[in-house]
């Protein structure tokens, strides 16, 4: 009877337009992120690309991404983790969103079938433990800023581009390492689409685990607060 | 009698001052921004360009221009045309300034006559449909930025700065492929000078799909909006 | 009598909640910051990392840190010794801070335990009295925006953007002759940890006699101010 | 008797506080400004500089001096003259203005002795024509951003960043040409100390050409306003 009565609500709250828009816009989100990707490894066979280059072509399509459907997406699913963990955002609505950037990542990989080289992979001569520890740790940082931005009142338009700086950061700092995943979305994408899933917990573990970390660090720690019952959005 | 009286208001429209001085604005602020790009291709003979360097030159002169001759210019046709689509420009002044954005294209190619090296052009081994999907998405990646910057209220300052940072994403990823056209005035110019239109419609069709494909995406999905009448300046 | 009282208060003040909150900030942005350092030196064992990604690295990841923790953090004993010294902050919170950024730099050279590669070191062919000169710069072009930071409204989250741009400069500039310590904190970590004390002293005298002859040359000369005892926060 | 009033005028206001503080404010700025090139062109022999890595430091050093020292200052003698052109800085204040930039440019050179890398000098294979043509343009461009910082009210802070954007763009276009002028203290500072004045007026005559068409373009053209006695500062 309670449960009925709840999965009622659920429901209703999910078929909400506002909800449904939001799908959409991590979903539209996601893929035009993503879409870069395979661009500039697919088709720019002759030169081989410079790490830089792959570094801000990722910092700057999220950034534009995240500018064009609307500042508030989240584009990551360990993002809409950590919101739903600290409260920010309602359970169901956090898995919605996941469902979204996943479809997002398997779009933006089935339209440009590049070779495989755009899937992530733990460089050979790195460890899995070390590989989870940086997954982690570039993880950590990025949703502390991405916290940062949901609660201090920035200039408008400035939020693409600190997430922007961020995913640069977790891409110098890890691309030579696993390739930089940091985000479960654009690792599953290429991972579905060639059906290899070698290493590929590493890439959902290391966010997943980072990104508790930073939730529960800002909240504590950083920027302690009362957390009683103040759902958001 | 009246298409007669409609001609006259569209004349009247036209040859007021503000449309004519927006008129220069296109092409001054066109034959700026690209009168960087040959300077780099032309002169620095010795040393081999970076790609890096290609992108950072597009995205910053862009924006320097954008920023020199103020903010709302478009300095792209296919930007006139989407927002002329979106009924936010009306008809024949998006005409009119794009001849003069093609103007400012053809001016700067003439004054720096360096070797066909500026033209853009497919690089061997990109097939003509792949540069064509190439050129629509870093398009529909640019006009989605430029319709954000039109509505949402951003820090004066801020829409050239944008632009600059789109446009360079589209160089990062699409230098390789096709040199990276994205603004038909840019590729028209050095065409025009040395009569080389080879592979030509390519970056006139593109970057017009991805800017219309931007506008509808933008109006019916991201932001819907009722167009009722809203014609904007 | 007196010293007994004076000691009373300075520990009331120490022992407060905003001071010990300043102090763990300290300590967990000097970590964080730092940790993404060993990174990229001790697991990218394949490709030789270019000067321009640790420039970026370190200038990103003080960024993003600061920002994170918040804004008003130091995260390099330079500037809380300037701060305290033009009054702006108590001087034993300024010691105190100075303790949590050392441990800091500690802490996150122990969790990732590289080779010594992470250590900062005057380059073969830089007489000490040149590295100690670079340094000296470096720091005093940091601690002078810092100081702008302090006194100028900018706009929220634009702080730490300024710092990371200083910070990279610094790198720039001082990258091939010194490794760039610049503060303190950073060198004493990898130091601390491996034993290797060599030349030490340069990466502590420089920030400081830098940091020192910022906070006069900005409180004397570029902006001028009476400080009749006004001691902030 | 009508001269020796105005001298009198004249001097009135150049032994003015504001007059006076605001000439140290150029020697200080323009000195740590340039304070940055000689670092690393002469201290890192062992690796090739790369063209982005200068581009960086002249950019970043810029922004970073206009930042500390105060966003008002021009740190080169083609702005100031612009300024004075244009009626918005009084003659006199800007031929003092000037010898305060100048004085820093030789001062920085002065301190740092080094090999005559430091100069600017006209590529081998670039004619003296087309070296004037791009010294001309890139300070055109500069010019021409620095009179929208001066008009359009931006967010405080921004200035010394766009300053810094426009001052790479020159690099980025320039530096395999010319290595930069682009102002004239920064030219005379190392050709005074190494005595090397080979093909000098290059780099006083264009950046004089460009800011005087970019002072006339832009109040003519761009953003014309009647100025009938507007004197400002």
């Amino acid at each position: 009877m309670f449960v009925f009565r709840f999965l009622r609500l659920v429901l209703r709250d999910v078929f909400s337009q506002s909800c449904l828009h939001q799908f959409l816009l991590e979903f539209v989100g996601t893929a035009l992120f993503l879409s870069a990707s395979p661009l500039t490894s697919g088709l720019v066979t002759s030169s081989p690309v410079c790490p830089l280059q792959v570094v801000l072509v990722f910092g700057l399509s999220v950034s534009m991404a995240a500018l064009s459907v609307g500042g508030a997406v989240h584009l990551n699913p360990a993002v809409s983790l950590a919101m739903a963990l600290t409260l920010r955002l309602r359970l169901w609505r956090a898995v919605l969103y996941m469902v979204g950037q996943l479809l997002g990542g398997v779009a933006s990989a089935l339209s440009f079938p590049s070779d495989s080289t755009a899937c992530v992979q733990v460089s050979s001569g790195v460890r899995l433990h070390q590989a989870f520890t940086v997954e982690a740790l570039i993880t950590l940082q990025l949703v502390l800023v991405v916290m940062v931005t949901a609660e201090v009142p920035l200039p408008v338009g400035a939020t693409p581009l600190l997430v922007g700086l961020t995913v640069s950061l977790g891409h110098l700092v890890a691309v030579g390492a696993t390739g930089c995943g940091m985000n479960p979305a654009r690792s599953f994408g290429p991972a579905a689409v060639t059906l290899n899933f070698k290493d590929h917990w590493v890439f959902w573990a290391g966010p997943i685990l980072g990104a508790c970390v930073a939730a529960l660090l800002n909240d504590l720690l950083l920027r302690p607060r009362m957390f009683a019952g103040t759902v958001i959005n």
